[in-house]
């Protein structure tokens, strides 16, 4: 059930608001006006699977994304092998939670490995052994570039032109992309990349975030409330758009200061924001 | 004068041994057997750029380049004008330091601007005006792209790609960009980028600096000795020579625990690691 007005699109990933429990939550984006949110697997387990698909259910929300699989770029057999395994546990919980996207973050360079085409490589043959076993569920595998400053730790793929260089080898309903501003703005061939990506109806996931400075030691958990930094939010709006996306706008937003705060009050600055820097 | 054997192209950039006076810097590369250096500004300024020169000289030391020159993106008439009148000084301190090369580091977003393609065209702008007076100097400005994650607050000039696409706008003979391996090295376009690069004659600096997480507070003094970290520098120095560039390789490290360390032992390590790791 989608929200009424304004708010339609806006989907709260749920680490933006960590402080809040699953039924928190719940309860807080139905108080909000907030149709939609975007889970995490760790608090979903910790909770539940069929019992956190429940929640959503019998509380009207739509589940829009799943995050996260991926972390396949082992070189090794063996751990590729548990990596390969536990992205099919997160596909089966994508698909308990009724939501048809889940977001794969690929995973860094192993130790002491300085080939990082290599490592994309294998990125993409996790994919093609995990596509399939996805599709049959009913999910699509979302290919998330993270921005560069990850690239050795955390996702080799850093760029929207090299995931969907990777989504493009499956079929456009098994392999999807995510647009994702924080990582994306500073990249002048993004606009270009968000056209090829919706031509092909690959956009499976749209999140925002700002970007702010300084970053943080570790740089994970420096992003910004909507409007607190440098990008155009709205102009990425307007891209996906402009390239046929229909689909939710979701806000993931890692922030100790947002988390240190009531979690109500944060929603209704997100919907605020959303309105004065989205919409 | 070149320093002899293997270590003929090596030049030492002074901040990664900034707990070097100018006079130790030049004794010390005189004791290593390395014959060129990349100096700063604000430590040139400070012993005085006339000395300076004389020093180097007298050493016999090769000046490869000077950092640096740029942050002119400001929109304002007035901050603009002080940039570019900073800009002449700089290149007037590299015609007299000897080194036909400044780089250029190009500033971040002005405040509260959210428009990266439009300082991106002001940075163009810049150069447009700047080239002629160090051309008539014999100074080569050489544009730095630096790596994404300083988009917003240090330089809107974050791939080759863009690099090149603003310096193809002035002869080459002008307008020269930079090759760092810290800022490049995430960059699967980067090989082609070198390629157009070296065809054209614009490689005017090659630095080297290794990839190493977790990226500290900031992300400024994080870089890695070479080999600690993922990057593969000897295919960068391969990818540069393929392309037809001869200059120094200018190793350029910020590291707090480097700057802790014997100035001399910094620098035998340095060219152990240049050994082992890019020859």
């Amino acid at each position: 059930m989608a929200a009424p007005g304004d708010l339609a699109r806006l989907s709260i990933n749920q680490e933006t608001v960590k402080q809040w429990s699953l039924p928190e939550l719940a309860e807080g984006c139905a108080a909000s006006g907030v149709g939609s949110v975007g889970l995490w697997r760790a608090p979903v387990q910790e909770y539940g699977v069929e019992r956190a698909a429940r929640l959503m259910r019998d509380s009207g929300l739509t589940v829009t994304s799943l995050c996260r699989g991926g972390f396949f770029t082992a070189a090794e057999p063996g751990p590729l092998a548990v990596a390969l395994d536990d992205n099919r546990a997160a596909i089966d919980e994508a698909a308990t939670l009724g939501t048809g996207t889940l977001v794969l973050v690929s995973g860094g360079l192993p130790a002491g490995d300085r080939d990082i085409a290599g490592a994309r490589e294998r990125v993409a043959d996790a994919i093609g052994v995990l596509a399939p076993y996805a599709a049959e569920r009913g999910v699509r595998l979302a290919i998330e570039p993270l921005h560069p400053m990850y690239a050795s730790d955390r996702c080799v793929v850093s760029t929207l032109g090299q995931a969907l260089d990777i989504a493009e080898r499956f079929p456009a309903e098994q392999v999807g992309v995510v647009v994702d501003t924080y990582h994306l703005w500073w990249d002048d061939t993004a606009p270009a990349q968000i056209a090829r990506a919706g031509e092909a109806g690959r956009i499976a996931c749209f999140q925002l975030a700002d970007w702010v400075t300084p970053l943080p030691e570790g740089v994970l958990l420096g992003r910004g409330q909507l409007g607190d930094g440098c990008v155009d939010l709205r102009g990425f709006r307007e891209q996906v758009d402009a390239a046929g996306y229909r689909g939710a706008v979701e806000v993931e937003i890692f922030s100790p200061a947002l988390w240190a705060r009531d979690g109500s009050e944060v929603l209704a600055e997100i919907a605020a924001r959303y309105r004065s820097h989205v919409l």
